[in-house]
């Protein structure tokens, strides 16, 4: 059974073909420059194609992923009628979407009327679903997959902001969440490994998904009951280049002083804040770190607030849960830096987290337990596969 | 020796004279509608006189103040030249002012050089602190006892916005923080009744000041390590008509659909939010528990919002401090709302929190532990009294 994985942006396509009988990706690449003039990087059959091509829109693009997947040095199948399902990544299903749902042309049309929600991304995703049905024909099963959807379970207290109630009634203005296939998957994997799959009652998990981008999720039960981003993925804690959560007054002030629009200050949030905007350095958590080690002091400082904002929030989310099994790392900065592990897990005894120094330095990208024998709280890295996700969650949808 | 307090705004005076050998409030009293007509309503001599006036100034505002404590029914002086000092409320102190601060022309210039950090509050103190000048005199010891002042402990990483650094470097832009002489009265409070007074070392609490406006603050070895409000008292969770710390992407999204500029979304965020915009109800807490109770939904989730942020901040405090020996409840809320203060404290167990359910109901507006006997963390209330501490603050600093 192979289902093909889609995650479309403005500009880029990117994809996995699964073999879901054995778990294996077959083949994968990228096609970028849509729009613009175009290129693909295919990896299949053990080789690695690239190929400048022009890409006047998405359906070129799927056009040429099935050349490559269908002939040539990087062919994997025979044609299209080998894949048995289409999985894709969308960003925001707003209220209406609490599950993955089979792609027809309402759910088009509904992820274009939720562009406002998530203008950078559901616009090109629903060109990509109908591109991808143009080329792959109507009898093809597509899955929608919503980043949003594993967080529908929070109850309105978690939810709702406290600006007048109007504007959720007029805007649907609220806490959606995102990295829900993340955080879905890392549930499981957690379950999975416990011993717990299907039986998730009783169970109390805090999800640190850190990566450029970066969110928390308390799963109680199985089910999200709070998560970090809200409307947007602005929201939470310092990212690359985002700021989270902030004195909202900070944003009218700026935009006072400096004479900004929405949509400037929108872009100096998102764009030019965070890790960035503190040590003036980078986005990126390691050269931050390596700055910092350096003696650059607003690159120490821009780590001290990550980790110190972590610490409040799992504090934050034990006292939500009124307990806590485990605080699990994932994401690129979750499953690789072990110094912000450390940092984040230690002087934590009195959420009853107690970690192993020498174990936590061991943990790269891998499954595996960081705590020590007898704390109360157990720490673990499981490294995100959002795609396998999608794939598992379409196969799912579509029937076996 | 007799200490006069002023709590100045834009149109009102408050005062409160005190005797300080025997801590007695001997005369208090209330200026309205200054600039606009006049009246005065005054206290003392266990008698209470209401006048209308003339207060084109704070500067008559001030001679009324006068005429009332040193001649008629509400005689409690002879004179001026029996009052020792004036303390004086002062909101914004900047990164200039960490203590209080004894009032020259400088102090006055000062403080309306920060007007753009509070721009309701600290230009009226500046005229009002001028004012009394022109009146008590120069040789008048004057004190200004700043909001932020306590909270100027706090280390970087709890205060920098994680916006690009320029903004601090330019405009101040920072966590400041508010309520702090109230902050510090509690924790001053807490150390005596635990007998620690000048032994803060060690100590843990979380004070949890709960009115109108609310925050919380982390005291750590009896100072501050964080505290919720930030730049201004907008930041933090849901207040009266505060929307607190939101997504910072709903401030740009409501500004975008409504067309609203920052004041005008500073006036629905500081003016509209909080209880009142999510209950439609009221922005006071006694109207929205009892709206709750008759069935409102959405007075019902207004209560359900702040109970849950208290307790998830409450959790971070922990963390951050790894540890908490205290949660005390302070303000019109937290020293009265024993449901409140229940909802919050209950099922805090993972945070080594039990209270007595029967205990809480019978604490309002006092001193008193309502945790049960062998609770890791205690739980308290002890009733705020900012004007007692701004006497005592000025008095200290004059020198007895």
């Amino acid at each position: 059974m192979k289902i093909l994985v889609i995650n479309a942006g403005s500009s880029s396509l990117k994809y996995q073909l699964f073999d879901m009988d054995k778990k294996e990706v077959m083949a994968k690449g990228i096609c970028e420059r849509i729009g613009i003039d175009g290129s693909i990087r295919h990896t299949g059959n053990e080789v690695e194609i690239e190929r400048n091509t022009l890409f006047p829109t998405h359906k070129e693009a799927f056009l040429s992923v099935v050349n490559m997947m269908t002939s040539g040095e990087g062919k994997v199948i025979d044609s299209v009628k080998d894949i048995y399902a289409v999985g894709h990544r969308a960003l925001h299903g707003g209220e209406i979407y609490k599950e993955p749902t089979i792609i027809n042309e309402d759910v088009i049309k509904t992820m274009m009327d939720l562009a406002e929600l998530g203008p950078l991304h559901n616009p090109p995703q629903a060109l990509a679903m109908k591109a991808c049905r143009e080329v792959f024909g109507d009898d093809m099963p597509m899955v929608a997959v919503f980043d949003t959807a594993f967080h529908q379970t929070m109850p309105r207290h978690a939810y709702i902001f406290p600006v007048p109630y109007e504007y959720y009634e007029k805007y649907s203005i609220r806490r959606y969440g995102f990295h829900g296939t993340s955080h879905k998957y890392i549930t499981q994997r957690y379950l999975e490994i416990m011993d717990k799959a299907g039986k998730p009652e009783g169970t109390k998990i805090i999800i640190c998904h850190l990566g450029n981008g970066s969110s928390l999720t308390a799963v109680k039960d199985g089910k999200v009951i709070d998560t970090t981003m809200g409307l947007t993925p602005l929201d939470g804690f310092i990212m690359g280049t985002r700021c989270g959560a902030i004195d909202p007054s900070v944003v009218t002030f700026i935009a006072n002083k400096e004479g900004k629009t929405p949509d400037e200050m929108s872009d100096l949030m998102n764009k030019k804040s965070g890790l960035l905007g503190v040590s003036g350095v980078s986005s990126d958590m390691r050269d931050v770190q390596a700055a910092a080690r350096t003696g650059n002091m607003r690159a120490a400082l821009a780590i001290d607030i990550l980790v110190y904002q972590l610490k409040k929030l799992i504090g934050g989310y034990v006292a939500a849960m009124n307990g806590c099994d485990c605080v699990i790392f994932t994401g690129g900065i979750g499953e690789n830096d072990t110094l912000l592990r450390w940092r984040v897990c230690e002087n934590m005894q009195s959420i009853g987290l107690y970690v192993d120094f020498a174990l936590n330095e061991k943990v790269k990208g891998r499954e595996m337990e960081f705590s020590l024998p007898d704390s109360k709280v157990k720490a673990m890295v499981i490294p995100t596969n959002e795609e396998i996700m999608i794939a598992g969650e379409t196969l799912e949808l579509v029937g076996k």
